[in-house]
């Protein structure tokens, strides 16, 4: 396909302009529109993609709105665009698609669910990059009407946007983000919501740890709570999971089982492994390389660029809390391939690798 | 104090190693000593200390051994060091100082609890450094008998390792770190056993939030049984707390109280607001500044020479999973009093700040 569908993206947010960025640099004609006309404004000028001209002939809509909103947005976008594909971004599936249901054949066989597993903590057309989607799973879900050529215009969308399409039923996607984004997303935030009620010099002792495991609660509330009223038998279910099996180790911890508390350690060292390296990719565990940078100034620079002379991709990186100075240790994530090549380029260049 | 203790670690682990080398490094007369006589030459080696001769006078013990070896190790260190102040470092203080609390008055008087608050997911004498402690917070418990000169020992060698001492009742200690430390440790261990049961095309779609949240499971399975065993009380009280909120998420999300979900997710980021800026510095809350770091070799390498020139103390980074390619999103954690030092540097340099 030469000629790239002239595309219409509802919603100016982060997904939303990203989205018009990564498609303009790849050559789409793109509209982007927002009912918040500074919102659209930002977007219009981030991605040179045109404010929306209503008599425009779109061939590809994708609604970037709240989820709350996309069923209605998308049953409009249908009326107003009838040549169109139309599809979103909503992170939850069965309640947006099932506010369309009643469509009429032709209208849903243009119908493509989507959904990019590249969601943020920051918001808002100024974070938007049109690289967002790259590697990233993006999730495809189809009504029984859905076309077959509606399907490949959102797939060569995802794939012009760097983006790995994944097919998936649309309860089993709402399962699995249930599990691996909407319950963690609970945990973290009612974690976090009990030191409220804490005594302020217990946490005054908190540290990295605790960190880590309740960042998510800085989500915003409002979307949120549209995302899991959206999921909520789902998530409701898993959420209760993890409750009874938490019951179960305080009963343990009451009973000085130690076999029970040691296998759930065990249990959950084994689970974190299950992690993909990246987006879509189990095979590939990560692999942690913790390196010894010493009290020098420029050293954690002069670290970056062994990495990137390397041509190492680095997943994540950790810098522990002491490095208030620039000093001590630094966690690098890396796939399994490549941490052979990363831990000889640091050797040699005379860094410590202590594990 | 000019003439510095003459002092015994006893544990070549990753925090006696730390600990001896550090020591060193200010001038202490240093003797290290491990049952495990591989562990105890590295450590030597890398610390500088000397291998414990029976006959060295000792003035100050540093017990450093696994939690469950604790009391019988200060009992022993007070027998053989008769005129030493005998100290520890582990995680839990209740049970550690409840096994020694039958010994003579003369002995309580030269025990001191303490928890240096500076774990790591790294173990081992490898992974040791001389400023591990710098700028941690590390808890002092007293025993009823513990007099103001062994007290002041201790606080003299934290202060010397960098640390900030912190006086903490016993009962209390044992409180804050199972809000703070254990709670979280079950929580993030149970949430990542889950994903053993689950189907593998669910996991496949997680991404960066569900790794953060479970990145503690990675933990040694012994160790923290071991930790929990002597805390279990305390943790179970606090798991049951977590998992009956948790209930009441599930429950909400049933019964469509959306106002209740809302509610949950604003006590959750306030919750997560209340973290220290760094360990024991509570009225200095962090501030997160993200960074677009474009498509460049060296990108990554510049930010951090910028940020070292501006003096500006990282205290966490974290860089998106899309950085594959060295692009995307930078996320800098910097203290509040920083955020415009490093804004202003940053942008001098020409990086764009998104938030």
């Amino acid at each position: 396909m030469t000629e790239k569908p002239t595309t219409l993206v509802i919603g100016a947010g982060l997904i939303g302009t990203s989205v018009a960025m990564g498609l303009v640099k790849v050559g789409y004609p793109v509209f982007i529109q927002d009912i918040d006309a500074n919102a659209q404004d930002v977007a219009v000028t981030r991605s040179q993609a045109k404010k929306f001209e209503s008599g425009a002939k779109i061939d590809l809509v994708v609604v970037a709105t709240p989820p709350s909103k996309v069923s209605q947005v998308i049953r409009q976008a249908v009326l107003d665009h009838p040549h169109a594909v139309v599809t979103d971004v909503a992170s939850v599936k069965g309640a947006v698609l099932g506010g369309v249901a009643d469509l009429d054949y032709p209208s849903l066989s243009r119908i493509v669910g989507g959904h990019p597993m590249a969601g943020r903590e920051v918001s808002g057309a100024t974070a938007a990059q049109n690289n967002l989607f790259v590697d990233r799973s993006w999730v495809i879900t189809r009504l029984p009407q859905t076309s077959e050529e509606s399907v490949n215009v959102v797939k060569n969308m995802i794939a012009d946007l760097g983006a790995v399409p994944i097919e998936r039923e649309i309860d089993e996607h709402d399962l699995a983000v249930a599990l691996i984004s909407h319950t963690p997303q609970v945990v973290a935030s009612v974690l976090a919501g009990v030191l409220n009620s804490a005594n302020k010099d217990h946490i005054a002792l908190a540290g990295q740890g605790l960190r880590d495991t309740i960042r998510l609660a800085s989500a915003d509330a409002k979307l949120w709570t549209d995302i899991l009223a959206n999921n909520a038998t789902n998530v409701s279910a898993q959420v209760v999971k993890v409750a009874q099996d938490l019951l179960r180790v305080a009963k343990a911890l009451n009973e000085n089982e130690l076999d029970a508390i040691n296998n759930m350690f065990k249990l959950g060292a084994q689970g974190r492994e299950l992690l993909p390296g990246k987006h879509g990719t189990a095979a590939n565990p990560d692999s942690l390389i913790v390196v010894r940078v010493e009290d020098k100034p420029g050293e954690l620079a002069r670290l970056f660029n062994v990495a990137a002379s390397a041509n190492v991709n680095l997943e994540d990186v950790r810098i522990d809390h002491s490095l208030g100075r620039m000093t001590g240790l630094v966690e690098l994530t890396v796939s399994q391939s490549s941490r052979e090549i990363l831990i000889n380029a640091l050797t040699t260049a005379e860094f410590v690798v202590v594990n």
